[in-house]
């Protein structure tokens, strides 16, 4: 060994041999802009949002349209053509915007990445090139996966097109395939060069999918923020009567819990024991992968929520009258708190959801950990599950489910 | 906006609405290992590094061997097994030791990579189990690659087999795929766990792979370390002819090198201007490509360095003297400094090898920037390579090498 490596800090011998130690930090930093109208020709911020590090040379994009929103929205693809063209100066289209399928279905496609892999190449974008994607959670994560990917990750620009993927999936530093049976089973933490929530795009959501944003809202409001769950309570009728500037409202709020948590959890890419927000999730991925993804995402959440929230109820963590409160306001948002695949048991007469138990531990890593309300808007983190709890729980949801269903009847 | 959100220093609504900005810091942080023996099972060196964060429990690995490796070295896959069945207490094996065809293949085919996590799916590795790869830098990369994409990245060993994995590829932080007929074209940043340089892997090693580390040793020599380039140049002989104890210290001094360059460049992620230590590499990854990957990646820097030379030379960076020691080490040490792929050129008439320099660019981004020495052991950046002087440089390369052919007739 020379004396210049005795001289690192981090560098020793020893019996065992000599051992280097390596140790870096690595930052990131990126905007998350809460807007409207982000591709009338006049307003700049997309460009300059591109231009945010002074680089000051003609910035390349490569723009992926989620197929489905694309359809809804069709002035916005020759919006984006237009939009370049009157920022032709600063900025160009590598090529034109693509169209790309969404939902679920865009998730479990290598074929589908290795597309977006190819045309990225083909367009000859580099590692200061931009991707902007635009769409719902699925597109944003298999776009993201792929640009994540090309020479080890391009710039990415999320605009995302849905509540959930507003207040949620969009504004964090995932990305994610479904594979072998299981949710998010590959993918990557590559935070995006920058965020623009456009809340225009969310106005030609189905009922569907405009509340299911709100699942992702309540479930953060009850671990983190009871001023936030008393809003959602008090305007639930409004926000499932698409009241926008309320959904505006709680979007904004549940995006930067979702921000704040990740920028002080300490531990953004979860390789110790962090854990992301997940209050619900065990359940709700369980029963997307049981249903096919017939079962939205945010519908899953809603009612992995239910059950959770009774097991907490039935653990003293929360009373029955917080526990009624908080199923009402979520029922009268137009969320479910039912499906009828959580009926479903094995052979050996265990409950299919069970495994969404294990499946749950497995991603993660380490000991079972799951989060609970510790009263509303505090959390508390247990580590074991009791299945007769569990059981209850679906008993009263299913039940509950029942009566609302005869209550609209009789309407 | 509540009163809360307005609070956070980093919030701010304008005319363009409001805006968050996202900011953290991700640390990592993994031991190199310079050793030998590690499966004899009186060393606990190897669970010793799976318990390094202090977790009391049984730890779950999955080893990935170089199918080249086991077949030179048959006791190394029975000796995998003994080693977990000795410290059984502290380790098992999720499943057998799983052998993986080697060389730039592994690189180039996604089936691989999906194999591999399947493998990793099907043993129920969670982010907290270990994928440990040994075998040359193409093994370390298709493992390491599908094992950052599992879970968004399981915890990786790597035990380089090879002086180039472990006096470069093994110790640094990225994963690659060959795809879309460029090296590395598809890949990740995924730091280690841990990575352990066992000398005795590299005893059965051909006489071109025992050789091929030493062009990276030349190349961080040439732009970084006077002092290791002298003892280069010194053992070039010894090194060539497999003095084990002058290149155990070489693999040191140079792995800690490239170490220190991502530690101390602020930018590990190369998500800005930093370079990696890429002397000599433009043209090392189109020879590469050039040849199918006839030509190895040690070989392929051996011959880019020698052309990247020659031009310092004609830009006045380093003398004529300089130029002709460091080649006559290179040649010692048995590294190749000229390929015949380096005679083609287009219809146009343009030389086949200046494609590599916009490849090059294209996957760092930005503007072509070109490291070169500035005198021997220090480096300087060029951002224009002179198509003439790189003419003059082959012209001078093929020479020398038909002079040192017709000389080893002569003998």
């Amino acid at each position: 060994m020379t004396e210049q490596h005795q001289n690192a800090a981090s560098s020793a011998a020893g019996p065992q041999g000599h051992v280097f130690h390596q140790r870096f930090s690595v930052s990131f930093d990126y905007p998350v802009y809460f807007t409207r109208g982000i591709f009338v020709p006049e307003n700049a911020l997309l460009i300059d949002v591109l231009e945010r590090l002074g680089e000051k040379r003609l910035h390349r994009a490569a723009v992926f349209i989620d197929a489905g929103l694309a359809a809804a929205q069709p002035q916005l693809t020759a919006g984006v053509v237009e939009y370049f063209h009157a920022h032709c100066g600063r900025a160009e289209l590598a090529l034109p915007p693509q169209l790309v399928s969404g939902g679920e279905g865009a998730k479990q496609s290598w074929d589908l990445v290795r597309s977006v892999m190819s045309v990225l190449g083909n367009a000859h974008l580099d590692r200061q090139s931009f991707v902007i994607a635009i769409g719902g959670g699925a597109v944003l994560d298999m776009v993201g996966f792929a640009a994540s990917l090309v020479h080890r990750g391009l710039r990415l620009v999320r605009l995302p097109s849905t509540t959930l993927a507003q207040n949620d999936a969009g504004v964090g530093v995932k990305t994610g395939m479904n594979e072998h049976g299981a949710k998010n089973f590959v993918g990557t933490f590559a935070p995006p060069f920058a965020v623009i929530n456009d809340f225009g795009l969310l106005a030609t959501l189905t009922d569907r999918d405009w509340r299911a944003g709100l699942a992702e809202a309540f479930k953060v409001a009850l671990i983190k923020d009871r001023s936030l769950l008393k809003l959602l309570v008090a305007k639930a009728a409004a926000l499932a009567d698409r009241d926008a500037a309320a959904m505006e409202d709680v979007i904004r709020r549940t995006a930067i819990l979702h921000l704040e948590h990740i920028r002080d959890g300490g531990d953004a890419f979860e390789t110790g024991s962090a854990r992301p927000l997940d209050f619900g999730h065990w359940a709700a991925h369980k029963i997307e992968t049981m249903t096919g993804y017939a079962v939205g995402h945010g519908q899953a959440v809603a009612i992995g929520i239910a059950i959770d929230m009774h097991c907490a109820m039935s653990r003293g963590l929360i009373t029955q009258g917080e526990f009624d409160s908080v199923m009402a306001a979520m029922i009268a948002c137009g969320l479910p708190v039912w499906d009828p695949c959580l009926a479903r048991r094995s052979d050996a007469g265990e409950l299919e959801i069970l495994e969404g138990l294990r499946q749950f531990q497995e991603h993660l890593g380490g000991a079972l950990t799951i989060t609970l309300p510790d009263g509303l808007g505090r959390k508390c983190q247990v580590h074991h599950m009791d299945a007769a709890q569990i059981e209850n729980a679906l008993a009263w949801l299913s039940r509950r489910t029942k009566e609302i269903t005869n209550e609209s009847k009789k309407i």
